[in-house]
């Protein structure tokens, strides 16, 4: 379904994708940049999260993917009859502080109750508006091989955070969702790398593979990360094992992945690991000319395996 | 849940109401203005329209009586497993013409899924960014005693329409929803009153009478309006009898209401007249000083009633 929608909506409205900002010029030279995110997370709260903040960070962190400066967002929540009004008031502040720690401002509301058995709780959908700033220039165009790929932290730990709430599963040691606001941290790469960073994702959804393997479709060429370098937690691995589930394909909320011209790449990595967000960071790997279109896997044992996008529903309603 | 929502979530987000566009002064002395809507409409498609206009023509009105120009529209839309390809294809479509009738440009879009009995087919939430022209002042501050009332078109078209879709009613002349979009026609109506024109508002939920008190309580002046020059089609008229409805409490998506300076009320009139939405426009009464903050139909018996605002919910889900 989610193929088709993805085919059917983009031409409908001439979107190139769904999911990233839209990036606008305008008469005065300046750009914005506008995104949307509709969040049905169930549970609505998870360890080191709910609903509200992943929200608010998520749509920010799209805006700061696109090389923007976030500004604000508007707040749409769908109430399903029944919903206890401490829980809303606990997502509502949860928001209210989230914005804060982000720096951007909720300007415009929106509520709507749904009658019982219509919902499933509360959805949240936030839009976000921000500014690009002159001399930033990201896209999958300028990706070159021998470019770095550089992770900034952490993986899984959102996913598995989601999944432990869900199935009731204690995980040893405890994952606590990654959620946080990238808008400094990306505003920390790009002072570092300049015109030197070629493009920036948070790799939500599907995880860093499916992240890799879109950077890899839109530029033509090969991504080549190193399985012994990739940052997996403790707790995200364990849980990983125990559910069946591939760490590199689980969804993300507070790191991203960018690709960067060789020339700046350590001191991009400096500057990343700079920030107490990044402090993970590492240099995972590395752009090749062949084989194109494709992301490959050097794996501890010292094989390579293919990585594809994620198909179909590895976890649903993750955010 | 309403009244308690919009007491904790204004507070919460530092707004002063919610549910009206935000318009934000920017470093190069422009304005932007921001809105956000979710659509819940139930049915989904209805005599004159379908969710996917509404939401399209609903979000273009929130800027556009904010004064704004509407730019952009980003989309956001939670579907319900099982939910018709074939509807859906409908809807965006739909979405896509009212963009396009409305010159606006939907430039981002996100789907989520949630699982059967999560939802109710569909909702849909679309957030927009307008620019607010230099010399545009609306602010319910600026309302006087002896202003215009001015209503652009006839009432409750769009909440009878949906309630006889839902109904199964047939009314006789069948009534069709109003939706359209308002961007034209307030431009046509600030370009004849300039500073004259006060506020605008377009009446949904609540109807009318909702609206004339929301200007009584912003102002803390009264509202007068007489009965018979509001214009009730007899469609309208005839479901409401039926139905145990007051018309100027019913939803419209098509029609504006605008305070407007004596000076200029009869020269803003010609022009709204002019416009194909305001054919049937009529100054249906004057602000006066006594009583504040109240809301007076002058009936056709000669009487006077007051009118107050929407209480409960008459008409769930029509938007």
């Amino acid at each position: 379904m989610h193929e088709l929608i993805r085919l059917s909506f983009a031409p409908s409205f001439g979107l190139h994708g769904l999911g990233d900002a839209a990036v606008l010029a305008e008469e005065d030279g300046g750009r914005l940049a506008l995104t949307t995110d509709s969040y049905v997370v169930s549970p609505l709260f998870f360890p080191g999260g709910d609903i509200g903040e992943l929200a608010v960070n998520g749509t920010v962190n799209d805006l700061a993917m696109a090389g923007a400066r976030p500004l604000y967002l508007t707040a749409g929540f769908i109430i399903e009859e029944g919903f206890p009004l401490e829980d809303l008031a606990r997502v509502v502040d949860s928001m209210a502080r989230a914005a804060e720690a982000a720096g951007v401002r909720v300007v415009a509301g929106d509520t709507k109750v749904v009658e019982r058995g219509k919902g499933d709780g509360l959805y949240v959908n936030t839009a976000g508006v921000g500014r690009v700033p002159p001399g930033v220039r990201l896209s999958p165009a300028r990706i070159r091989a021998g470019d770095g790929i550089l992770v900034s932290g952490p993986l899984g730990r959102h996913g598995v955070a989601v999944m432990a709430e869900r199935t009731g599963l204690a995980f040893e040691p405890a994952v606590l969702s990654d959620t946080a606001p990238l808008a400094g941290l990306a505003d920390a790469l790009l002072s570092a790398g300049g015109e030197g960073v070629r493009i920036m994702r948070d790799p939500t959804r599907g995880g860093l593979a499916t992240t890799l393997k879109e950077f890899a479709l839109e530029s033509a060429l090969a991504m080549r990360v190193e399985e012994a370098l990739l940052p997996v937690p403790p707790g995200v691995r364990g849980a990983c094992e125990l559910l069946g589930l591939d760490p590199f394909y689980v969804a993300n909320e507070g790191i991203l992945v960018a690709v960067v011209a060789p020339d700046v790449s350590e001191y991009v990595l400096e500057a990343v690991r700079g920030h107490p967000l990044g402090a993970e960071a590492v240099l995972a790997g590395r752009v090749l000319e062949e084989p194109g279109e494709m992301v490959l896997l050097a794996t501890r044992a010292g094989g390579s395996r293919l990585m594809d996008m994620l198909e179909g529903e590895q976890l649903p309603r993750i955010c």
